[in-house]
C-alpha cells in the first residue's frame, strides 16, 4: 500500500503531508481512478496520527475533486494522472487457437436459433425440475453438513469423494460390471469426462468411431481434437453391424464412442444380442470402446440390458463414462469415469491440472442422496412420468407430424425423419409461430441427416406438446404443399 | 431387456419357457455372471403371468447355480457361458498420449513424499477450515435454496450464475478495475481459469514469461502444453525490471503470467510503484499479461494495492484471474476470470465443451455467503489471524533456521533460501523425523532453487510450527557438520 513505506518530515503539518503524499501517487498514476483508499479510521491506525488529521486531508482532497467518500462503500480516487494513459488494447480475436475456434463455431448455444420466453421448445433434453424432490435435497445436505462439515469446504482428492466412489463401484457391479482391475474417476459430467478422455488418449489425425448419428456435444469434443471422425450408420436395432465390422476390418480406428442406450439422438436402445455382436467385433480388432452410459437410469430399475462394460468381464477394453444428468441434478455437473486401474490413475493427474477435483459439497450432497432411498423412489416415479409423456407425444407426433420413420424407444426425446422436407426450413417458419425444436444435421458425421428432427419433451407441458407438434405438423404441410 | 421381444408358445408350461429363455441368454453370453434380473413381481407383470409362475422359475435356475438372489438386493446370474470368454486387454499405456504422460510426471501428488498421518507438513497453502464460519455457509445455502430452489439443480449457463457474476463485476471494480468493455466468466477456481487461458490462447513451442520462480500448477499447465516457458528472476520487490525489460526487447512472449500479491511460493507483494513499472513494460511490446489475484483478499480489507489490471483503466491487454480459494471454501471450486468482452465470450464456449458450466448450486451458496456481511468480517477475522501466524512462523524460522535470506512479508507461508544445503536432501532427513515441507525446486523454471524451501503454516498449530521448524534448522545443522 502507498503508505507502508512513508515516513513523516518534522517541518509540515500532517494533514498536509498525508494530502501531497495521495496527490503525489495519483500523479505518478499508482493510485488510479477509482482506487480505494483506506478508511479514515484505518489510515490512522496505520500512521499513528489522529483520525481527525486523516479527515481534514481527505476532505481537502475531496473538496479539490480528487477523491470521493461514499457512504458505506468507502473513499475512492475521482480524479486521474493528467497526461492521457497510452492505451493498451490486444486483437484477442488474432491471438485465439483454433480450438477455441471450434468450439466457438460448434457452440450451437450461439449458432441455433435461440429458444425466447413463451415459445414453446422442444430443443431441451435436460430433466424436469419441477419433479426433484427437494425435500430429499436439502436433507441430503443437511445429512452430508453433519458428516463431514467443513471438510467439504476445503480441497479434496482428483479421484473424488471416497464414498460417493465406493457407492459408484456398487452401482456398476449391480449392473452386471466386473469391477476388478478397474477404478472410478469422478468428473464435472459426462462431458468433462469425455473431454479428459478424448484428449489424454488421442492426437488430432487420429481416426476415432462412432455412431452416425451421435451426440453433438462428443462430435464437438472430437472435431475441436481435429480427430478423422468415422461416423457408422444405424438401424433400428443400433449401429450397423455390416457396415460396422466393415469400417474396423478396412481401417481400425485408435478409439470408438458408443451409445447403447436411449441413443442420442435416436433414442434406439441396443439390445443384448446386439450389444454383444458389436463388444466382439471391437474385441476381435482390439479397437477399445468408450461406452456412454446416456440414460441408462431411464430403464434401470426394471431389468436393465447390461451395459458393453458387463460384457468385458476379464478385460479392460471398455471405458465406461456415467453421468445422471439427464434425470438428476445436471446443475451439480456430476459424473464417472469407470476404467482400467492404471489408466484411471493418469486421467486423475489430467483431471487434477485442469480444475484439481469436482466440488466436493456436491459429491458429498449427491452421496447423501444417493444412500437414502429417494433415488430409487425418484427414479420410480420419473420413469412412469416420462413413459407417459413420451407416449403422449408419440402419438401426436404419429397424428400431426407426416414423417418418414420415428425412431427410439423412450428416453426424453423422440427422433423423427421427414420425408422431402429440410428440417431447417420447418424450423425457420416454426420459429415465426413460436415453436422451435433441434434440427437433427447437427448430430451427424457428415452433412447428412438434413431432414431429421429431435423433439424434447421433458420440459414441456403435455397441453404444449400438443399444440407445438400441430403446429410443427401444418408447417410440414404448408411447406410440401407450396412445392 | 431379454424379455422385451420374448413370446410364449402353446407346448411348454410357461414357467418352463421363462427358465429356458434365461438359460439361452445365459448360453449365449447375453445375460453375464453378476447380470441383474427383473424382480418377480416385474417380471409377471411384464410377461403379464402369475407372479407364483415366475417364481418357479427362479427357484429351479436357482436350484441349478445359474442365478442366485441375495434380499434386498435382488436376483443376479451367477453361471457364465462354459467357453472361457476371449478377454479383451488394452495397453492403456501405449495409448496415452504426451499431454497426459506430462500431467502425470509433473503431479505433485505422486512425485514428492507425501504426508502421513501424525507428520508435521508445512506443504499445505490452504485454508484452515477450522476458521470458516460454518453457521453463515449454511445460511448461505439455504438463502440459495429459498431464493432459486431446484432452479439451482438444472441445467444453468456456462457463463455463470449471473447474480455472482454482477457481485464479482462490482467487486473488481472497487479494486480500481475499470470493467467497461469487459465481462466475467465463472471457473472451476483459479486452475481451469488458467488452464482455458492457455489451451485458448497458445500453441505447442509458443514462448511465455513468467516469474522465476512461480505458481508450480501454472507451470505444469505450461510445461504439459508443450510452451516454451522464459523464467524471469525476481528481486525482493518482484519481477526484475532490468531482466524483464531485456527478455522483451530481445524476443516478446506471447503472453505473460504475473503473480502481484502474495507471490507463490516467494510471498512478495509487488508495490504499486512497481506494478506501474512492470504494466507499462508490457504495454510498451503489447505483450497481454494474465494476472494471477492470488491472495489479494488477504490484504484487501486495508487500502490495497490496485490490481495491475487496474492500471489497464482504458485497455484490454489485462486477463485477470481471481479465486477465493485460498481463504474460503477451495472445496467449492469457484474462480473467475476478467477479461475483454468478446475474449470472454470465446473463452465461454470453451468451458461449455470442457464441462457445461460451474457448479450452480455452489455458486448460488457461494454468491448468498458474499453478500450477507459474513465475508467482510471472515476476512477480518482471518487476517488477523494469519498475520499472527506468519510473524510466529517468521521468528521461528529466524530463531532455528540457518538461512541465506527470508523472503515474502504475509499471505499463507514463507519461502526461505538456504546456504550450501539442498533442500531435498533437508526434506528427506525430515521426513525421517517426522516433517515434511515443499521443496523449493518445483517452483522453478530452469531447475534453480535446489537450496529454496516453502513452509506452509496455516494448517499447523503454532505449537507443531515451533517443533517442526526446530527439527528443521537442527537437520540443516547436521547436514552442515557432516560436511
Amino acid at each position: 500500500m502507498i503508505f507502508s513505506s512513508f515516513e513523516f518530515n518534522k517541518e509540515e503539518a500532517i494533514y498536509i503531508q498525508i494530502e501531497n503524499h495521495i496527490k503525489d501517487n495519483i500523479e505518478k498514476g499508482i493510485l488510479q481512478n477509482g482506487s480505494k483508499l483506506p478508511s479514515t479510521r484505518e489510515l490512522s491506525s496505520i500512521l499513528g496520527v489522529s483520525r481527525s488529521t486523516v479527515v481534514t486531508a481527505y476532505e481537502i482532497l475531496e473538496s479539490e475533486g480528487k477523491i470521493k467518500s461514499t457512504k458505506g462503500k468507502g473513499t475512492f480516487v475521482t480524479s486521474n494522472k493528467k497526461v492521457a494513459e497510452k492505451s493498451f488494447n490486444i486483437d484477442w480475436e488474432s491471438k485465439v487457437n483454433g480450438y477455441a475456434h471450434t468450439c466457438e463455431e460448434l457452440d450451437i448455444i450461439k449458432t441455433e436459433i435461440p429458444w425466447e420466453k413463451g415459445m414453446i421448445s422442444f430443443k431441451s433434453i435436460a430433466p424436469d425440475e419441477s419433479l426433484f424432490d427437494l425435500d430429499e435435497f436439502k436433507r441430503a445436505f443437511l445429512n452430508a453438513w453433519s458428516l463431514e462439515g467443513e471438510k467439504l469446504l476445503n480441497y479434496g482428492y482428483a479421484r473424488g469423494y471416497k464414498a460417493l466412489i465406493e457407492y459408484l463401484m456398487k452401482y456398476m457391479e449391480n449392473k452386471g460390471v466386473n469391477t476388478k482391475g478397474k477404478e472410478i474417476l469422478i468428473t464435472n459430467g459426462f462431458t468433462e469426462g469425455f473431454d479428459i478422455v478424448i484428449n489424454s488418449l488421442t492426437v488430432p489425425g487420429d481416426r476415432i468411431l462412432c455412431e452416425n448419428p451421435t451426440h453433438n456435444t462428443a462430435l464437438k469434443i472430437m472435431r475441436a481434437r481435429e480427430l478423422d471422425i468415422v461416423g457408422v450408420d444405424m438401424d433400428e436395432d443400433g449401429i450397423n453391424i455390416d457396415k460396422l465390422s466393415e469400417e474396423l476390418r478396412s481401417n481400425p480406428p485408435k478409439l470408438a464412442y458408443i451409445i447403447p442406450s436411449y441413443h442420442n439422438p435416436t433414442g434406439i436402445v441396443m439390445k443384448g444380442e446386439r450389444r454383444k455382436e458389436v463388444f466382439e467385433l471391437f474385441q476381435k480388432y482390439s479397437v477399445p470402446i468408450v461406452e456412454d452410459g446416456f440414460n441408462e437410469e431411464l430403464l434401470y430399475s426394471s431389468s436393465h440390458v447390461p451395459p458393453i462394460a458387463s460384457l468385458c468381464s476379464s478385460g479392460n477394453g471398455v471405458i465406461y463414462i456415467g453421468s445422471f444428468s439427464k434425470i438428476l441434478f445436471p446443475g451439480l455437473r456430476i459424473g464417472w469415469i469407470l476404467a482400467d486401474k492404471k489408466l484411471i490413475s493418469t486421467l486423475e493427474s489430467v483431471k487434477r491440472t485442469r480444475n484439481i477435483h469436482t466440488s466436493f459439497l456436491d459429491q458429498g450432497i449427491f452421496y447423501n442422496y444417493m444412500i437414502s432411498d429417494s433415488f430409487r423412489r425418484y427414479v420410480k416415479k420419473v420413469r412412469r412420468h416420462y413413459r407417459e409423456k413420451y407416449n403422449f407425444t408419440l402419438d401426436k407426433i404419429k397424428q400431426y407430424i407426416p414423417y418418414e420413420y420415428i425412431m427410439g424407444e423412450g428416453g426424453l426425446h423422440i427422433f423423427v425423419k421427414l420425408k422431402g422436407v429440410n428440417a431447417r426450413r420447418v424450423l425457420e417458419e416454426c420459429y415465426k409461430k413460436g415453436v422451435v425444436f433441434t434440427a437433427g444435421d447437427i448430430f451427424y458425421t457428415d452433412n447428412k441427416g438434413t431432414e431429421t428432427l429431435r423433439i424434447g419433451f421433458s420440459r414441456v407441458s403435455m397441453e404444449d406438446i400438443e399444440k407445438g407438434i400441430r403446429i410443427i405438423g401444418e408447417t410440414i404441410k404448408e411447406i410440401l404443399e407450396d412445392k
